[in-house]
Formats: C-alpha cells, structure tokens, sequence
C-alpha cells in the first residue's frame, strides 16, 4: 500500500521507454485506480499507444477510474472505432454512459454505432448526468417473490457474473418491485423458505429524475449499500451502489468549497490557467460591483475622512472584522441547510441565535479596539466610535451570514453560490457607514 | 418517502401527549434514522420516558442514529444502569463503544459493569476515535482458506446473524488475513470448489491507527464496501464498512466548510450561542490582530490619503479584490491538497499557475477601475495608479492563495486552518502599500 508510488513511476517509465510487453504484463497486477493513475501521467500519444496494447478488461477498468480532467474519453475517441467498443463493451453500462456522455454526439454516435448490445447504455445517456439516472446501472440482479431462498440463490448463479450487487430484488412478473433483499439474508437464510417471508418492503426507491445530492443523502441516512431506481409505475429500472455514491459526494464537497471561495463551482480545480481565469473572472467582475457599492459609501463621507483622516488606519479593520464574523455565521448556515438541520419555520430562531453571537463576538473585540484607540491617544471619542462600530458591524455580519443563505434557500437558489460576496457586501457597507457615520456625530 | 414528516410530527406528538403505547406500536414501522429525528425533537425528560418504554433492539438504533449534538449518551446514561446495559447489548460493538466514548469514565463503567460480554467494546474503547480503530467493528465473518464454498456458506450461517457484512474473510488457524472474500463470489462460485482458488489477495488492509480520513480516501478509491483492520502481524482485528466511511466524509466536510469560513472546527453547527462563540471569538482575535497590521499599513500613509482623500474611497476596491481572488487560488489549492492531488515537487508550476491566473484577472479587472477612474474625472494619472494596484494585488493573491496553503501544508499544519486569514491579510497589506505608495510616487 504505502510502497505504491515506486512503481507506478517505474510503469509509467516503461510506457515511455516503450516497453510495452512487460507494460501490459505488469498492469495485471494493479488495481484499476493505480493503472489510471499511471495512464493520467502519460501524455495523449502515449497513453493512446498503452490502450491499444493493453487488454480491454484492464483498459476499461482503468479509463474509467482516470480523474475527470485527464479525458479518458478523449483517449477512447482518438482509437479505433472498434477498438473504442471492445473497451466499451467491458464497462458497466453506467461508467460506459458516464465517458460517452462526454463525448460530442459523431464520437459518441461513431463508437456506439459498434458497440454489440447497446441498449442499455443509449437508455442512461437519456438521464441528466447529476440525477439518480445518470448514476445508476441497469444491472441488477432480480427474484421472484414465490421463489425459495435456494432456487433464488440457483436463479443469482445464472445471471450475469459480472453485476456487482449488494442486494438482490424481489419483483413481480411485470418486473415492479415488490421487496428487497440483503445479500446476507439470503446467504444466512435457511435454503426452503420462499423470498417472501423474509425479504424487506421495498420503503426506500428513488426516481431516475432526483438529484444525485439528494440520491447521496438517503444512502448515507439510511446505511444503504444500494438503492434501486423505479419509474412513475413502480417498476424496476436499476441500482444505484454506494460507491457510485462516494464519488458524488468527494464531487459535491468541491463544489462547496469552491463556491464559498467565490469561485465557480464547475471549475476544474487541475485545470490549466485558461480554465481558471474562464470560471473565475466572471466572480470577480460581479465582487467588483459589490466591490464599487462600498467604495461610493466611503466617497460620500469622503468629507469625513478629510477632517480625521485616522478614520482611513480604522476602515480596513472594522470592514475586515465584519466580514470575518459574517463569514463564521455563513459557513454555519450553509452547511446546516446542506445537511438538511434547519427545519420550515426555524430561521427566525437561527437568525436571533447568529444575531446574538456577533453581538458578543462585537463587544469582546469593540472593547480591544476602543482600548487600542485610547492607547494610540486617539481620545475618548475615538475609542467609543470605533467601538459602537465594531459592535454594530459583527451584528449586522451575524444578521447576514444568516439570513442570506436563508433567503437564497427560500428562492430555490444554492445558498452556497455567492453568499459570501453578498455578506461580505453587507458588512463592508455597514462597516464604512457606521463608522464614518459616528464619526460624523460624535467627532466633529 | 416524502410523506415521512408528518408522520414524524404525529410521532412528537403521541410522546408529548404521553400516549406510549401507540408510541412504540408506531416505532416498529420507523426506520431508525427517522426514529432518531422524533426522539432529537423531544426534551430530555419526554425522551428518556420513551427510552424506558421502547423496545432496546428498536431504542438501540435510534439512539446510534441521532445527530451529535443530541447527545444520546446522556439519555443512557440517565437511564438504570441495567436498562442501560440491555440498549448497549443490542448495539454493534463499535457503535457502542463510539457512544460509551462520549460518557466520562464513570459513567461509562457504571454501564459497562452491567453489559453481559464487554470485552470487545473495552477493546475498541482503547483506540483514538478518529482512527480505524475507532470506526472498525470487531464483528466480521471469517472462515478457512480450505474450506470449500458450500463449507463456507454453511459456516456462515452458522456464525453471528447480526453482523453486518458485504465480503467474508479468510484466515489462517492464527487468524492472520490471508485474503477476502466478496459474498457475492462465493454465492455465484460452484459449491465444491475450495475458497482459496476464488479468494482475492488480503491487498488493501489498514493498521488501527491510521486516521479515519485515509481509510475513507482508500475505500473511496478502491470502491470497497469494507476494509480489513489488522495488527502488525497481520492478524483480523475488524473492519470498517461503507456506512461508517459516510458519516466521516459527511464530518470531514463539515469541519472543511467552517475553518474555510474562519471558524473552528469543532463548531457544532446547531450548537447553542454560547458554544458558537466559545469555537469563534478566538479566531477573531486572531483576525483582530492581522486587520490590526493592514491598519497600520494605512496609517503609514496617512499623509497621502490626507492629501488625496479620494484614495480612501478605492482602498476597500483594491483590497477587496485582492481579497476575494487569494480566496479563489486558496480553495482551489486547499481542495487539490485536501484529495491528495498534488504531488511533491508540483509546488512552483502550481503557485506559477496561480500567479499567471491573478495576473490576468489583474489585467481585466485593472482595465475596469481604470477607466472609471477616468469616467469619475479622477485623471489618467489616478487612472494608472489604480490599474497598477490592482494588477498587482491579484498577482499577490494568486502567489499567496497557493503559496501559504502549500507552506502549511510542508510544515503539517492543516492548510485549511487559518489560511484564510493569512492570505487576506497578505492582500490587504500588498494592496494598501500598492494603491498608497504608488499614489505617493505617481500623485503627489
């Protein structure tokens, strides 16, 4: 395990050298993941003369496994279109789907086109990539409720090897699903019993249209190895594993902190700097809008800051602090309605909580900085303009962090995206205002 | 499935009105996920009286599923201790040990003296609850290298029917792990044939000591739904399964988000107000002191903000871009080091992306305050003061939004701690000293 790394480097050595022989001979012995790894370290033309070589059952596997920014279709695009189905024909039809699906439609029409038994796979390229149907596989091993625990484990040996399943599913003779049953159970069980008497109700199916976040949250709340999709008449379409799953939520983590770094959320974080500046300009234009806003408040006391001009040592810091507070209360909030902890009808009683801490978070640092006012011999005045400042600003940040991915929430909109900019907005604004604003009052 | 809340709420309801014996009737048709939601929805007292009442195989699982901040260990241990001893006997060994964990020492013993066989959940109460030994469960199937597949089947039934298990484990008579096993291999296997012949090699194991974040990065890669836990002579000690693996992503996550947000990670996120402070305020101080040094920054410059007041009003534009950039190249590096993407001796071409990406976002975002300078009737001179600032804070922040993460990174500090703070108080510095000192060159 920890001595992995040596000899991927020395495969990868071994394509380049163009060793091919001893390549391929030493691939069977990797684990998909690793011989992906190997395969994403080579360039295109190399790793275009590795897959030609290599056996398809170890090529598929690998592809399949290559990072999303590596571009395994593109490597299956470039082969021959015969070659390309003979690797497609050893995917699961769910990871096959997967790769396809990011081809145009001539390569994917090129390929398919000799795929043997396609079906299954033009059916899930129908599915939108991030629902339950994009994920699923249609391989599933199914039942019949009337039947024994041994016929059903007889029925299991003769259907497809190659499914991997964690559950078997116990369906009627128009194929609607009317149960599930562990794997284990059925293993444990004694071999006359009928599937009936000791299958689980089928409580937990989704449909092929629900959102992959949505698919991941049940599997992670219900411990479930496995989910199986139905259609609006109940019956059976195919699974969705949990590995399928894990996938999903390493994806989804990413875009969170993607989004809460202001950036886009479908910025591929290996990609090159044409890609970065493409997802991450467009953020930055409207920052600079927000960014404007809080600038015309600072102009408009501009008068102030001309008479004290100590005022400008102090706007960065009671700005800064804002947002730093707002951020604490945004993080919170977002990820307290990711999990789905927040309840219809709570927000008021979250917003109050988030409200009452940045007031104390504000009196604890307004206290810092009227000290800090008063040893700088700043006098009285100033010590307590810069602390009804402070505290005023970690309010409204508590207020904000808030109440805005409350709202987003209310209005369908992913609280994640933009949050930030709009509570870091706030509190620049609040900030600036209040304290030139004070100052105004109580210093001139 | 969607009907589910209210059928929790009818269930809060029965508890408040003390109607316990529909209560439980009812419980038996709740998944122990959803149970877990109404028991959290009741106070202490309402969920003890129900705990006393249900059934321990039902109130045992629900107990396991409640969220954290819930503390279930404390209705435990607020029940008799034989009670007690009877829920935790009907709890996977690990799970229990996991909620025993939460107790202080007394009250864990208090307990565990009542729990008829406690010598496995002692043992996983000795491991870190973060390691794999703190997630395994001692409970696994194992059967001999010789034994054939129907030998194996048979030894299964025979062992526990509780346990939860997606492969079996082969051993010697020394019980060291000789190799795994999925049950689904050995219920499509023909019957005779001996398990060693279709048995996979024992590759991917982990020591109890490696920390649960790399057993969950190490299923996830290698798609398994169990991992074998053994010593360092190679004996089963336990294994981690799947469901254990999703509540660790789903914790790292969280903790991921809230110190992004500048807040500890050990926020509970539905805490009360006096914990939420008690995990922000010293962040904030720490913030305090960076904002403390970016205001110094200004007041080095006093005399030329005095001179040009209108700086005052594109110090927040300047900073705040800066700001916001660092924080894009921070996630996006933060995230690849998270997954584990970036290897050794990557750093410079890294930080050189990043520097090459802020630098263009500069370029573009420098063009726009330019020319509003000039629209505002500021002077080309303003004009250029602000481009060059601006340019110039990107490129900043693109060096320290992958810079900094990587530096803690070297040192083993977790670069999602206080990165933040770091690099915005980088481009709050850089930014201030650009727009003032080339003010004061370009200006004055």
């Amino acid at each position: 395990m920890t001595s992995r790394a040596p000899t991927l480097e020395s495969m990868v050595q071994l394509a380049r050298d163009g060793l091919l022989e001893e390549f391929v001979e030493r691939a069977h012995g990797l684990e998909p993941a690793d011989l992906a790894d190997v395969l994403a370290s080579l360039d295109e033309a190399e790793r275009i003369g590795v897959v030609q070589v290599l056996p398809p059952e170890l090529s598929s596997q690998a592809l399949i496994e290559m990072p999303v920014e590596a571009h395994a279709e593109d490597t299956l695009a470039a082969l021959a279109p015969e070659q390309a189905a003979e690797i497609v024909e050893e995917m699961d039809d769910d990871d096959a789907a997967d790769l396809l699906g990011e081809l145009d439609p001539e390569d994917q029409e090129r390929i398919l086109s000799e795929v043997e038994n396609r079906s299954d796979v033009d059916e899930l390229l129908r599915y939108d990539e991030e629902s339950a149907g994009g994920l699923m596989t249609t391989a599933v091993v199914a039942v019949e409720a009337a039947a024994t625990a041994s016929e059903a484990l007889h029925s299991i040996r003769h259907q497809a090897e190659e499914v991997d399943f964690y559950q078997i599913y116990v369906v009627d003779d128009a194929r609607h699903l009317v149960g599930v049953l562990p794997l284990k159970d059925l293993v444990v069980s004694s071999p006359r019993r009928p599937v009936r008497d000791f299958m689980e109700p089928a409580d937990i199916v989704v449909p092929p249209d629900l959102d992959q976040e949505e698919v991941a949250r049940l599997m992670a709340r219900y411990n479930l190895p496995a989910v199986p999709v139905v259609d609006a008449q109940g019956r059976l379409l195919g699974q969705v594993t949990f590995d399928d799953v894990t996938d999903v939520v390493e994806a989804e983590t990413t875009e969170d902190i993607l989004q809460f770094g202001g950036t886009s959320a479908d910025e591929v974080i290996a990609a090159g700097w044409r890609d970065a500046v493409r997802s991450r300009l467009p953020w930055l234009y409207i920052n600079l809008v927000t960014a404007f806003v809080a600038g015309a408040v600072v102009y408009a006391y501009q008068g102030i800051v001309e008479r004290v001009v100590m005022l400008a040592a102090w706007m960065p810091i009671i700005a800064g602090m804002g947002g730093n507070a707002g951020t604490q209360a945004l993080a919170v909030t977002v990820r307290r309605l990711a999990l789905g902890l927040i309840a219809p009808g709570q927000g008021v009683r979250i917003i109050g909580k988030e409200v009452l801490v940045g007031t104390i978070n504000g009196l604890a640092n307004g206290v810092v900085v009227a000290a800090a006012a008063m040893l700088l011999h700043q006098g009285p005045m100033m010590g307590l303009v810069v602390f009804l400042a402070m505290t005023g600003n970690l309010l409204v940040a508590g207020f904000a962090g808030a109440f805005i991915p409350l709202l987003l929430e209310r209005f369908r909109v992913d609280p994640a995206i933009a949050s930030s900019i709009f509570v870091t907005t706030f509190t620049d604004v609040c900030g600036f205002s209040l304290l030139l604003g004070l100052a105004g009052l109580l210093l001139l």
